[in-house]
C-alpha cells in the first residue's frame, strides 16, 4: 500500500498527512473545507471530489476528522465512503476520537461492503503530529493492524494494538479522563498558590519534582503560570471527548463522579469564551469562582 | 549544628533520623511511643524522657508527627519543646503536613522565646525518606534556612526555599491536591477500561508515554491493575492533609470543588474498611459505586 487516502486537513490531519507523504507515501485527499487542502496539494497531494472518489483510487484510507457524526457522514453519507465504485478498498483507518460504541456499529457496517475498520485515535497533540511522535492505540482486527503498521510507524512513535474494534477508541477515553482530572488538580493547585501569595515557578518546580508530578503539571501549569492560554488543545474538543467518556460510561452502567463535574467546568470555561482557547484556560474557570463568590474579601487580601 | 533533636519516629521520621545519623550527626529522639525509637536507640542515638528534656541538649530539633495538634502539643504541652532549660535552642524544623495558618502562628509564638521555625514538609513517600531522595519545600526565615541547609541535605535531594513561614506548608497543600486528583483520574480511567473489557496492562502503557501521563498512574496505577492496596501513603492521611488542604481554601476565599469530592470519596474509602490501605485504595470506592448502583446489569456484562 503505498498510496493512500486522507479525509479531514485539520490541525492534526494535515500534519499527519504531510508525514505521509514525506514516508514516501503517495496521497489523495478530501477536506470538506476545500482551502485546507491547498499547502498538502503543493506538496505533491492529489485532490479527489468526494470521498467515494477518493476510496475509489486506494486500498487505505485514513480519516481525521472531528466528531462520531462526522466520521458517519464521511462513511455513509450520500458521496461517502461506502459508497465507492470498485473493490479496491480494503481498511479505513480512522484516527479522530469518536464513541467506542458507535465505531463498532462502523466497523460491523463496512464489513457487509468488504472492509476493515480500524479505531486509531492518537495523543501527543499538534507537536506529536507534525514532529510524528504520536502515540496511537488501535482497536480492530489484529491482522489487519500488522499489515497496516508501515503506516502508522510514518505518524507515530509508541504504537500499540489494544484490543478489538472500538477499544482503541476507550483507551482514548481512558487517556482523556486523567489528562482532564489532571488538569483540574494543576488548576485547583495554582489557584491556591496564588490567593496563599506563593510563587507559582517555585510551586511548580518542586512539586513536579514529586509524587504530584504530571505531563499536565509539566506543560500546562507552565503555560497558566505565563498566561498563556493558546491552544494546543482546545476546551470545546475536549468537552467533546468528555461527552464520550460519559455516554460511554453510562452505557457501561458506571457512574463517575470526577468526569461529568470537570466537564461541567470545561463548559463553563466555553461559556465563558475560552471554547477556542486551550484546556489550560480552565483555570480561568477555577480562579473566577474564587473572584465572583466572595468577591470583596479576596479584592482586599490580593490587594 | 552536629547534634540534632528528632521528635517523631513513625515511617517518615524513623528514615529519615536514620540518614541524620549516617550523615555523621548525633542524634537525640523523643516519641510518644517509646518502642519506636528502639531501632535508633540500637544505631546509636540516644533517648531523651520528653521533647523539653530534647530541646535541652540541642540546637536543633527537626518534628515529623501526624498533624497539627500533634506539632502544638510537642512544642507548647506541658514537657513541650517550648519549655525547655537553658537558652541553646535556635531552630526547630517541622516535617511534619500541618495547616499553613497554624504555622504562622507557631512561628510567632515560638519566636517570643527566641526560637525560629521553618516549615519543611516532604513528599517523595517512605522510598524517598529511607533512600535521602525526598523533595524538601521550606518556609521561614531564608537565611535560617541557609544555616540549616546541611542538615536537609542529609534527608532530601530536591531542597527549594519557597518563601515566607507557613508557604512550606501551603507549597505541600498544592502538591497534595494534585496527587489526589491523579488519582481520582486514574481510578476513573481504570474502571471505565475494566468495564469495557480493555485490558489495563496496555492502556497503562500507552497512556502513560502521553498527555496524561503521571507519577500516579506510573505508580500506583500499576498496583491497583495488580490489586496491591499496600500503603505508600495511607488513605487516613491523605484525608488529613485534604482537610488542611480545604480549611486554608475555605480562609483564604477560595472554593474549590475537586477537592471537596475527592475528600468525600477518600472518606467513603476509609468507611469501607480501607483508612489503613494505600491511596490506590480509592480504586475500590469507584469501582463499588458502579457495582451497588446498577448492581444486575453491571453483573451481566461482567459475566
Amino acid at each position: 500500500m503505498k498510496k493512500i487516502g486522507y479525509i479531514g486537513l485539520g490541525r492534526m490531519g494535515e500534519a499527519m498527512a504531510r508525514n505521509l507523504l514525506r514516508g514516501g507515501f503517495e496521497l489523495v485527499v478530501w477536506n470538506r473545507t476545500t482551502s485546507k487542502a491547498k499547502r498538502l496539494l503543493d506538496e505533491g497531494a492529489v485532490w479527489a471530489e468526494s470521498p467515494a472518489l477518493l476510496a475509489a483510487q486506494v486500498e487505505l484510507v485514513c480519516i481525521n476528522v472531528t466528531d462520531t457524526p462526522d466520521v458517519e457522514a464521511v462513511l455513509f453519507g450520500p458521496d461517502g465512503v461506502s459508497a465507492r465504485q470498485g473493490s479496491s478498498l480494503l481498511v479505513v483507518v480512522d484516527h479522530s476520537t469518536i464513541s467506542p460504541e458507535a465505531t463498532r456499529e462502523f466497523a460491523e457496517r463496512l464489513a457487509k461492503s468488504g472492509i476493515e475498520f480500524l479505531d486509531a485515535p492518537v495523543t501527543g497533540g499538534d507537536i506529536g503530529a507534525r514532529d510524528g511522535t504520536l502515540s496511537i492505540m488501535v482497536g480492530g482486527d489484529a491482522g489487519v493492524f500488522e499489515h497496516c503498521r508501515h503506516v502508522f510507524e510514518a505518524v507515530g512513535k509508541c504504537i500499540t494494538y489494544v484490543g478489538a474494534s472500538g477499544t482503541g477508541q476507550l483507551c482514548k477515553a481512558c487517556n482523556q479522563i486523567m489528562g482532564a482530572l489532571n488538569l483540574l488538580g494543576v488548576c485547583e493547585a495554582m489557584a491556591l498558590a496564588r490567593k496563599g501569595g506563593l510563587s507559582l515557578d517555585k510551586m511548580l518546580t518542586v512539586t513536579g519534582a514529586g509524587a504530584a508530578g504530571s505531563w499536565a503539571l509539566e506543560n500546562l501549569g507552565r503555560q497558566i503560570a505565563d498566561g498563556d492560554m493558546q491552544p494546543g488543545f482546545m476546551i470545546d474538543l475536549i468537552r467533546k471527548d468528555l461527552a464520550i467518556v460519559q455516554k460511554e460510561a453510562v452505557g457501561l452502567n458506571l457512574p463517575l463522579l470526577g468526569v461529568p463535574m470537570v466537564e461541567r467546568l470545561f463548559q463553563a470555561a466555553s461559556d465563558m469564551g475560552h471554547g477556542h482557547c486551550g484546556t489550560q484556560a480552565l483555570s480561568r474557570v477555577v480562579e473566577a469562582t474564587g473572584k465572583f463568590r466572595f468577591s470583596e474579601d479576596a479584592d482586599q487580601r490580593e490587594a
